[in-house]
């Protein structure tokens, strides 16, 4: 089955928005073992629409167009695909009581550009956006099934979920269907983590794809195979996981932060946090998640040194004879936002996000971190050189990480603590 | 001047990396006023990278090829390009010059893999590549000039750099170059808007191209058009701002975060913030920018009703009388925040980003609001049925908006106040 893309946006052409979508679709369609065939994305052009349009549905047997179903004229879509089949846009019953539907649960009145997305090509069937005000919609043209789809990629996965990948899904052969595992790793890099991996585990076998997607905090590592080779599949995955499974901070869909949470919930135990670098990050990650207020109860953010000292007790001469990145403060931090939130396991940062207050003992980069809980804090001193928010993301991630591994009971030092200390310090 | 590209390689077709590359080149394009025209991406397959080079040539002026020219068998650029042009893959001196100079700088010997690199299609210009091995090359074919770039990232840029960028500025005419402006929202819809604009600008120039791209927690709203119509251009914009100037949080490359921040070290002032359905993610967007330290020394999360009380002094009577998501619960929690970190601005939140948690009088979505200072706080009961994560970001932006409001001296109130109110208070 031949799928290709067709995207639309100017965001998209003056480098406004990463697209995500077509990566996301991508993913998806990998789990059926199907690779998409092209991809073209023009700007909120009608002609150009038009053209690709006619081009893409000569080429394939299933044109999914993506973007451009807003309510502003310059969502262009529904147009460009009605002088495709040369036909009129006329108003849709159903794309019409789904906006109406639509403003009522908002109570808001529907105005004119709404009722623009009630316009779709004459004799096209409605897709339904359980999530949005645009609904999607499908017909066919020169042997080729065309579905245009929202933008919002919320809208699109929920889509992609209810209608459309049931569909592709029930096309394809059992045969081409693929098993996919996927593990987050942390602490890794990913030639380091292949290195391994070839030499631990030599007689890798050919059918069967081992992927890696570098992420922030996390590395992904895939596991994609045939699923007639389910029993091959599943005793790799094993050994993968016996290998690399102390860097697993979580699978398949599930999060660092998520699978952090159900730990300790588990467990009856409860984490707070004390932030300087990272600033709230942290706290943001793991309230990001549903089911944190089990065991999250408090965060603190002290950015400044007098703020350490009054809400937390970090002492003024350690601050004076240490700094504030420091292995006495991040300690000093750690208790504190121990004693003070009653919790159970605490993580303390403190480091040099950058890009100014860096030095020469402590460049920007540097940061301290302290974890643990009341019978024991450890702490270390790490070193990430680079731009002020990945710098925040990979430190919230090795907190993260290393209170992890002290609650799950993994007592051996991950790798990265001796790679990455600061120049200064090896 | 047209510019269309052609990014090759099956990690982008398969979902394992998400093209940032192109994203690189229209932003840097962008600065000279160039929209790209077009972008097709496709898998290592020969004949169709000879399809797109063929029918791309014909289209654009320049089309640009990143990827596929690496030292592996599935790197197949230069011979799609011979192809295209039917000519044969020759060694090219300049290009095998570079890979031993390369080699010699790293103490490695000219290996088979590398050597493939130097074979290019006969009569190709190289473009140097100082980062990599892989050198670039260029052509002229149906009156358009082709040139094929590396796929690895800092290798692309620097080639853009030194060598792409200053000959395209050299090409296009100051008349072409665009004018770009752009307005970050808060707190108006995209359809709500552009109503808005049209009805209170209905002259609004054909020339001037108007977009909006609805992001969370902002909107942006984009005037673009001919640097020969800069005084159309200023006019209209200023207009614009004239217009929807109390919803402008930001412009241009600025963030509502960065913009506050901005606002309130000219003013001197600090801020603090109490989060509990948002989290830490109010205090982790303002330190995300460089020089939050200025005005933000403590936020505090106040996850649980033991620590809202412990903390920040919220009255035992109040949560149980009201509720922990109540108007005199967050009044409390500003009041709070304020007192124990010795701020000039607070901002408070305390909402249910549910899945769970609703009630009927209080469902999934709603959330109290506090903001202001020592002389006077101000509340406000919003709601936003969306999901958990959208939830927040929506909840962040509006605390931070108000707070912007508050400080810049802005006295109307916004739409938002009213017709984001939970249905039963309406």
């Amino acid at each position: 089955m031949k799928i290709e893309l067709l995207l639309t946006g100017n965001e998209l052409m003056n480098g406004d928005v990463i697209d995500s979508n077509s990566s996301m679709i991508a993913q998806r369609l990998q789990q059926l073992g199907i690779d998409i065939h092209r991809k073209v994305t023009v700007g909120d052009h009608l002609d150009q629409l038009v053209e690709e349009m006619e081009r893409l549905s000569r080429s394939a047997d299933l044109l999914l167009v993506n973007g451009g179903l807003g309510p502003t004229r310059d969502d262009l879509t529904a147009e460009a695909l009605a002088r495709t089949l040369g036909v009129e846009l006329v108003e849709h019953p159903d794309a019409m009581a789904h906006l109406t539907d639509w403003c009522a649960r908002r109570g808001a009145t529907l105005n004119a550009a709404n009722l623009k997305q009630a316009l779709l090509p004459a004799g096209v069937q409605v897709v339904p956006n359980p999530r949005g005000s645009a609904v999607g919609f499908r017909t066919r043209h020169n042997d080729c099934d065309i579905i245009c789809t929202p933008g919002v990629p919320s809208e699109l996965r929920e889509m992609l979920n209810q209608t459309i990948l049931p569909e592709i899904a029930g096309r394809v052969d059992d045969d081409q269907a693929n098993l996919l595992s996927r593990f987050h790793c942390f602490g890794q890099g990913e030639s380091s983590l292949q290195q391994w991996i070839s030499n631990k585990l030599p007689d890798w076998p050919e059918e069967l794809e081992l992927g890696f997607r570098a992420g922030a905090p996390t590395l992904e590592v895939k596991v994609q195979g045939p699923a007639r080779l389910a029993d091959l599949h599943g005793e790799y995955v094993a050994k993968l996981r016996e290998l690399i499974g102390d860097y697993v901070v979580a699978e398949d869909r599930d999060s660092l932060a998520g699978n952090l949470i159900a730990l300790l919930k588990s467990q009856g135990k409860t984490l707070t946090c004390a932030e300087s670098c990272t600033g709230g990050l942290i706290a943001s990650m793991l309230t990001a998640e549903a089911g944190a207020s089990a065991v999250f109860e408090a965060g603190f953010v002290t950015y400044s040194n007098a703020i350490k000292q009054q809400l937390l007790g970090v002492s003024a001469q350690a601050l004076t004879e240490f700094g504030a990145v420091s292995d006495a403060v991040v300690r000093q931090m750690a208790e504190g936002a121990l004693r003070v939130s009653g919790a159970d396991y605490t993580i303390a940062v403190s480091g040099i996000a950058g890009p100014d207050g860096g030095s020469a003992e402590k460049p920007v980069g540097t940061v301290w971190l302290a974890w643990g809980d009341s019978e024991r804090i450890d702490s270390a001193c790490l070193y990430y050189p680079y731009a002020r928010k990945l710098f925040q993301t990979m430190v919230a991630g090795a907190g993260l990480d290393l209170i992890r591994r002290r609650a799950a009971g993994i007592s051996s030092e991950p790798r990265y603590l001796q790679e990455r200390r600061p120049p200064a310090t090896r």
